[in-house]
């Protein structure tokens, strides 16, 4: 039985899929399953071919994970996007595990990894884009990365929030990205990537009119 | 003048170079450039686009850099194999600057970005092919950063030594505690302090040239 459920949702993440035969169609659609995970459930483990995930609503996280159980969030998979590191198997230049939980309640259809060889092999399109969906995670990891190992950026602009708030006696610092990148003598795409990051942690709540800090003891651990 | 040198060159790099009509390798020849580095030459500079670049002989080395001038070495590039991280503009999804500099001296063939996006966009095994090695590169960044982020030091500078000596099939570390600092992302005086515990647990002979493995065995079980 096809999962109908995945259709529109193959149908809406793959470009190509009005290209594809309807047999192949077919076979994307059997080999994807629905499923539904609770918040903090784990879905993907390390060394797994789970699949490649669509995320229909809410929202995934994806980490790595040291021997001694210390967790790196790499980045979120928000609904409408694509999980294509739970299925390294089928990326063979892919050599490290990674662990993916439900970071919200969320619904999503996993492809099988045998249907998506099946069919990628005949169509280039569909390596090529999953192919870029890898590489553009590999750019979200590097900046992860960057912050983590050269400490200045995340750490200064927590400094520079907090200063602000402790000057106005409020958690509302009432500038914009281009004011506040002036005054931290950076650019305004830096600190809107930032803040941005920061958003998505719970740190601060963005707004038109500037930034409000939501988290002030996790925005002093960062700045401390 | 197509670039005659490049010639045997692309042919060995790329897989379907037979598939391609006269017409577009010879675009691709006359687009690709020889060139020669000297050893400790930058190559390649964060934002400008220099090209796919194919190492004929010698060896590169890719990096980032902080704004504070702190180094970390991603990986290294050898004879026969090829750079794509010098042409993040071809690979929109690629948003993360990097750095090469020549480890050795080297020869080398820069693909300029206008003729790969020219002949790619006829050949998707020409896309397939760079962005498969953009994700291999993708894991051996990830290996990299679970050394630095996860493990502690003393594992770290016994998996970075063993690791030298694998390469080059001899005992001895030809480096200096400064470029064992700067390959490791640390400083070097973390690495000058383990190095001289690792000598004075006898695993190690420190000279003036560099650092010689005398107990492969005790390295081996602090590092796995």
């Amino acid at each position: 039985m096809p999962c109908e459920k995945c259709e529109p949702l193959l149908k809406k993440s793959f470009p190509f899929w009005e290209k594809l035969s309807e047999k192949d169609k077919l076979d994307l659609m059997n080999g994807a399953g629905c499923a539904e995970f609770k918040k903090g459930q784990n879905i993907h483990n390390g060394t797994v071919c789970t699949g490649i995930i669509f995320v229909k609503t809410g929202c995934l996280r994806v980490y790595i994970l040291s021997e001694e159980g210390k967790e790196i969030t790499l980045y979120r998979i928000f609904a409408g996007d694509v999980c294509v590191l739970s299925a390294s198997c089928v990326l063979e230049s892919i050599t490290f595990d990674v662990y993916v939980d439900a970071e919200e309640d969320s619904r999503c259809c996993i492809l099988s990894p045998s249907s998506y060889r099946k069919v990628s092999e005949l169509y280039p399109e569909m390596k090529i884009f999953l192919l870029e969906k890898t590489v553009s995670r590999f750019s979200e990891v590097m900046w992860i990365m960057q912050q983590i190992l050269f400490m200045s950026f995340d750490r200064r602009l927590a400094v520079f929030l907090l200063s602000e708030c402790e000057k106005s006696g409020s958690s509302e610092v009432k500038l914009t990205h281009e004011q506040i990148a002036k005054y931290m003598g950076s650019a305004r795409e830096v600190v809107s990537r930032m803040l941005k990051y920061f958003s998505s942690e719970g740190y601060v709540e963005l707004s038109r009119g500037g930034v409000t800090v939501t988290d002030f003891e996790s925005l002093k651990r960062l700045a401390f």
